[in-house]
């Protein structure tokens, strides 16, 4: 049955968004303002998140660390571009207990600047180097306007930076953690997403260049998540961070940084699930199988038990929901959640012989004879849902996936329906702005080794440079 | 050989201490006055100790949330006695971007009023108890004095907030987390410790009373690491968290909180390391073994790799230093950042039939023979080494524990050898007050159902009510 607390997602998307979250016990507003609490189901998520990103991560090499929470203004102030991209929007420490600072503190909205401050004591000889490092933490950054998960005051997140003695190799890394992020969007998240190139514009603040992830919502706006930095020298330069080389010569490091959020999260939301509350990919579930039992009848409990135990023994985490709740009760629950299978065990069923498996993500129920191998059954279906989510996700990006050659083309698209629209560019910084007043139309990213579709720029019809996605944003 | 790096421990312990924290990598000091940089060796420790407690937790039922880092001053003041022992040092954020903020917000010394602000709003009926929840932050305050691991700005720990329906049932989760954390003492850290309650002078503030785990360091110095604290229905009464019982009646909800931080590395250091630099106990060692392919030959290095490959698989972190270093630096390196166990192959001594084993806690070398099953007697030695490392720990503490039977004899102890002193108390804030003048020496606990060693007060020679342990402490 419909969920009476979400709004329908085709009638208004921001409140059927804000009521998934609400819901699903994913987040709570709280009264910090522009602050939110990540509830037990919402941290769950991200927990599995970082478990199957750390392990990557370390699986590459990388090594965790933690750097302080506050920023000395001075020190924050040493790379110009960083801090021209970060201070209207930082949250200043003036007070430690009862007495003011003599320097005031920043909360890091980033911490490209502690990393730099730490190496710059710890980095001598190529014989330092690599430096694979990474933190879990959150950054706090003032924003005005804020939505759980997608925007807010603090930020929970992850932060690469990694020194190098070359810059190719620094350039790999950073293509090798886009990559990273690619395969966690495409293969555990189930969505699709396109990778490139930022536009000087849009590149982080201090960046040589920024490769970043982008995904399409279910309404056609698109949403960063996960950026990879290189930085060459520059932040090197601007802290001191310098090496001996193999030939005996001092010279900067070259850096990387790069990042994901729980903004992933609002990406599963806007794209996976629907007027019935969450749907999670079995991948990213934290709880994958829900068995219910129905009925008193204390044999089928303990089937429901015994069932649980071989499916958690073989990797499918599962569980029974024996409370006193009604069934019907029980099954909006779990479909509110997102659990992505859901077994019913009655009774008068299995005197027929059968029980009912429910997939989430399609909402159909099948039934199964109960002599069915509960274990290799539960597994085979857990992988076809992932893999027709996936593709769903395609079919729907797909669909709202445009080319223009004009202005006005654009224009039409983003008056109608939104999405990712391809349309050729000169690579003048105006004509991005031009576009911009269409909406808040921005370039997603610019393509590499792409087709030309045009040779004019979409905007000003002088002659093009790059093939970009252009959309807006969330 | 002894490590130049490091001061010897009977000749100046804090140096010897922050020697170890430095050539260990383990911390770093930071540009950021107060706060430390935890290295990859020490978060490495860090991230152990959180798994295995995390898992612990969520077996009793715990769930992970996350709650802002931000409290607004209005917030914080609503329970007097915790605004108290916390306003003189919070950190306080008076600006968000260029503008001033018009209500202040601390940086969380701790969170019972944020959790007590998010069960305020979710809390409806017993249905919707108990709430067992935890986070893994970091928190600040603003201590004048620092040290790495010790007391820093920012702490990094977990704190369970749980609330409950009955005065009993929150009663048992304060002890049963307390347990939890004397468990993760002796089984994990090897470390014995005391458990009992704090003074009213001591406990933490706003608590009805509070639970604690104290270790005692190798100079005698105890240090408190793991409390557990029974909130009753005052954090309640302030915050407006009722809920409607059993009886169908409007109740305050009985509330719990407990504990540990990166305090705990501290005591790893400080009960089990030595001049050679850190020692940890296998079960907490993030890498458990490594080995040592000594000259150049390959087939040595391919038996090293065999040996690493399979101890992995058998759940033994193992890694071959297979680097260009000498092999008397890679011994070195491996004592100084306490690998429990060194494995050496060299070509001479295989011809001879044996490979030797060294242990870091004793620094014994043990030839065997090359044909010993490699895994087994490995996991044996490491269970070895943990159960001595234990032993030899509570033969120290027993060593420095004494029993006081007035101020005189107190006086002394503290003058010549801190250590856990045993003495009775009349209960009279005026006699801690009084025993704290000398060198600070504080009530560490009460110790319950604990014989009585005296009918009388230790300082004040009135009727004695409590066997009290003190100590100077960190």
């Amino acid at each position: 049955m419909k969920n009476d607390a979400i709004t329908s997602r085709d009638v208004d998307f921001a409140k059927w968004y804000t009521d998934v979250v609400t819901a699903a016990h994913l987040a709570a507003y709280s009264s910090v303002k522009g602050c939110m609490v990540i509830e037990p189901n919402g941290y769950a998520i991200w927990e599995k998140m970082t478990k199957i990103l750390d392990d990557k991560f370390k699986e590459l090499g990388h090594v965790n660390v933690a750097m302080p929470l506050l920023i000395p203004e001075g020190l924050l102030k040493k790379e110009g571009e960083l801090v021209e991209g970060f201070a209207p929007e930082v949250a200043w420490v003036t007070h430690g207990g009862l007495k003011e600072l003599e320097e005031r503190l920043c909360i890091r909205p980033t911490s490209e600047t502690l990393f730099c401050d730490y190496y710059k004591d710890h980095i001598k000889s190529y014989r330092d180097l690599p430096k694979l490092y990474n933190q879990w933490c959150s950054v706090v950054r003032w924003e005005k306007e804020t939505r759980p998960f997608l925007r807010s005051r603090e930020i929970f997140w992850q932060e690469g930076h990694t020194a190098h003695e070359t810059a190719s190799e620094a350039e790999a890394e950073t293509r090798k953690m886009m990559d990273v992020y690619r395969w966690f969007f495409h293969e555990i998240l189930a969505i699709p997403s396109v990778n490139g190139i930022k536009t000087e514009k849009e590149k982080f603040s201090g960046a040589e260049y920024t490769l970043t992830n982008e995904a399409l919502m279910y309404n056609g706006v698109a949403l960063q998540a996960g950026t990879s930095h290189y930085f060459g020298q520059k932040f090197a330069k601007a802290y001191d961070v310098k090496f001996l080389n193999k030939e005996q010569k001092l010279e900067y490091v070259y850096q990387t940084s790069w990042g994901t959020t729980t903004r992933m999260i609002g990406g599963l939301i806007m794209v996976h699930s629907d007027d019935y509350g969450l749907v999670l990919p079995p991948r990213i579930a934290p709880k994958q199988v829900v068995i219910i039992p129905i009925g008193k009848d204390d044999s089928i409990k303990e089937l429901a038990n015994k069932y649980s135990e071989e499916l958690n023994k073989n990797n499918i985490v599962s569980y029974v929901d024996g409370s006193e709740k009604s069934p019907g009760f029980k099954f909006a629950e779990a479909e509110v959640n997102g659990i992505p299978v859901r077994i019913e065990i009655g009774s008068r069923d299995l005197e027929k012989g059968i029980i009912t498996f429910a997939r989430r993500d399609t909402r159909e129920k099948i039934e199964v004879s109960k002599d069915t191998d509960i274990v290799s059954y539960t597994k085979e279906l857990l992988d076809t849902i992932q893999k027709d989510m996936y593709d769903r996700a395609v079919v729907r990006r797909d669909k709202l996936t445009f080319e223009a050659h004009n202005l006005d083309e654009m224009t039409k698209i983003l008056d109608t329906q939104p999405g990712f629209i391809h349309a050729m560019w000169c690579g003048d910084v105006k004509c991005e702005e031009k576009i911009k007043e269409i909406h808040g139309c921005k370039s997603r990213c610019i393509l590499e080794n792409a087709e030309k579709i045009d040779d004019k720029c979409v905007c000003c019809g002088k002659e093009a440079k790059h093939h970009v996605i252009w959309d807006i944003q969330y």
